[in-house]
């Protein structure tokens, strides 16, 4: 490696967004943003003012105020910003699992003819678990895709296993483990070829790379705020819907929050026109407010400007890896990349350990990977090359 | 009316807890804390050191530290304090609407050989929405209760409509619109004598009288956080679920917090053997700290203070109201209502309005009902007076 660190920080466009997050000096290096972000410092104030001023003051009137939009006006947000969305098809709700959950009843009803959930072996155990549980409920089958862990999901392996049967397929667009990024745009339209719709899961893509859901022609998306998003522990997930499904799209789950008249507590349910009809119960004030802040931090920076960095990100930690002799299951091609690296180690969970012992916190993935997350907007070069130094002594005293 | 409001608060033995909560001088009187009640001041502090020291400084770490456990954690200070539950039977998740949904399905599934739930026409709308949902998707049938709203659901009411076909009952323990509090004990024990299990809905009842689900022998359970128990709009619900029943029960939203190892991230999903199975993804940490804030403040009053100065608000209410000869579908009876009263008035929907430009705060509900809610820690005597005052007056100028 030839440029040091402090050269890449001081000719990075982005730098100065370090200082707008809550920067813990205790530790060297902060490498899971992809598994919980940081804290952004209009949060902190935001929330102060939310509870004291709002819900401290308002009460009950804060929902009349503005509370009672803000899952479509943030769910907005997130479209316009991260998702290449128009308006209207964004929601903020639940968790990403009782979306996924909710979206793939939704998915699956639009194709009651067809009888196949299409999902990787390779995705996240929620996605994994969901789509068994509903296609059981339903009386379907799941066909599994077995993709190779950096191949990740490709056109050829999905258009092997699509046919006549398939209804709904499940994929990630950035895998959680390998950091993979696969083609969203060709494999929707595989999908679509094939007469199935898609649900894809953008929990390690969004915010850190630009997303075009509606210029692809995507059916349904699901993602999660608490990675680039920074939007706290267990902060409420978005849904997607494209508008072209709105009218029909029907979901389980259907509280009073997804009816057509909230408060008129009616002795029939009717479905809400909109997007509000994936609703289900009251949602979390205080969870979209922060939703709200990470998502302007990220609006305000631009998400290419943000990809940018992340790719300059990346390929620094590849090369510091690759100079240590570090084994990597993440792509060398930027571009089929997201924003994590991950090392593979038969001593990961050990050195894990001892990372964070010294102060440098990457996130350990069972059962042999290290997964090292680089959340552009506050991270800096100069501590991917602390934390990278450290991975590297640490591994240097472990078993091969 | 002889005893004047200050001498009431002055021997009410909680009236140091108002000072517990942030209270606006600029509201007459705030009587909606049965909708969402006020902010404890010890939240306040909680959620900023959560933000800049949990989240900020722990980041990643912070799930290991606790809050992983939290859900079980506070679910059981809430079973504990509030719903006579031994430990390992309570958990916060998600919000109320997304339980009842969960519970629904688990209960039903207890009684495979039967084919119908009965809930009551008077039930809030989200729970009728729900038992629809999940009926239809079940292919069971619903059997509708019509009671007196005064009245609410009696034994001999419900006995009539239960059989060899009854699977679930679903009730609310204080109806949300006349306040009106239903015999738990009794009704569960009739369920049970007909062979079926019973879903109940504390969200009007939860931190404001003594509930005793173990020796009630409840079978399921679910309530909310944001009303009495002063979590927040839109802060997490909680779910019961007895012991005798985790074995066995089975939840649809089967996500990756209800497995049996959490970040094993296994092939093939296992739901956890405790009261974990039924959560779905990841919790809201900040809603769950809120949670555990309400409950310890309403622990340190204790249950039953809290219920003696419930009856003696509502019987004051109910008294000045009588003076002025406004019609009430609330109980008179104290062992028969929650912590609400009820105005019933044909012009309910601009008295409310005109009492809010006024500063006190009731709740309108559909089509002619006005709700005072009296949460005994943070609502004082002279407030009941000055806002009874206002609806009196305003509603001596509307149309009767």
């Amino acid at each position: 490696v030839t440029t040091p660190p402090d050269v890449l920080d001081s000719s990075d466009p982005l730098a100065a967004f370090r200082d707008r997050f809550v920067v813990d000096d205790d530790l060297v290096a902060y490498l899971d943003g992809n598994s919980l972000g940081r804290v952004p410092k209009a949060t902190v104030e935001r929330l102060a003012t939310f509870v004291s001023e709002e819900w401290g003051s308002r009460l009950i009137r804060g929902w009349e105020d503005s509370w009672v939009d803000l899952p479509v006006a943030v769910g907005d947000e997130v479209g316009a910003a991260l998702l290449g969305a128009a308006a209207g098809q964004t929601v903020i709700a639940d968790s990403t699992s009782v979306n996924i959950y909710k979206l793939l009843h939704a998915a699956a009803a639009t194709r009651p003819d067809r009888d196949e959930i299409v999902i990787d072996a390779t995705n996240f155990p929620t996605d994994r678990y969901l789509v068994e549980s509903v296609a059981a409920a339903r009386g379907m089958t799941v066909r599994w895709l077995e993709p190779d862990l950096v191949d990740n999901v490709t056109v050829e392996l999905l258009g092997a296993e699509l046919g006549d049967r398939t209804a709904v397929v499940v994929l990630c667009q950035v895998d959680y483990r390998s950091g993979t990024l696969v083609d969203l745009p060709a494999l929707t339209a595989l999908v679509h070829d094939a007469g199935a719709v898609v649900v894809w899961d953008l929990c390690h893509s969004v915010g850190v790379l630009p997303i075009a859901l509606d210029a692809a022609q995507v059916d349904f998306a699901v993602g999660c705020t608490y990675k680039y998003l920074n939007s706290g522990p267990g902060s409420p997930a978005f849904m997607y819907v494209a508008d072209r499904h709105l009218a029909e799209v029907t979901q389980p789950i259907a509280g009073w929050w997804s009816a057509a008249d909230l408060f008129a507590m009616s002795d029939t349910y009717e479905a809400a026109p909109t997007i509000r009809r994936m609703l289900s119960g009251t949602p979390s004030v205080a969870g979209i407010v922060a939703v709200q802040e990470g998502v302007r931090l990220i609006a305000e920076a631009g998400v290419d400007a943000i990809r940018a960095k992340s790719e300059a990100l990346t390929a620094y930690t590849i090369e510091l890896l690759d100079d240590a002799g570090v084994e990597l299951v993440t792509p060398r091609d930027a571009d089929l990349r997201g924003s994590h690296v991950t090392v593979r180690h038969l001593d990961a969970r050990r050195i894990a350990d001892q990372m964070i012992a010294r102060g440098a916190v990457p996130d350990f993935r069972e059962p042999d990977l290290i997964r090292l997350g680089l959340s552009p907007l506050s991270t800096s070069f100069a501590e991917v090359e602390a934390g990278v130094r450290i991975l590297v002594e640490v591994a240097a005293g472990a078993r091969r």
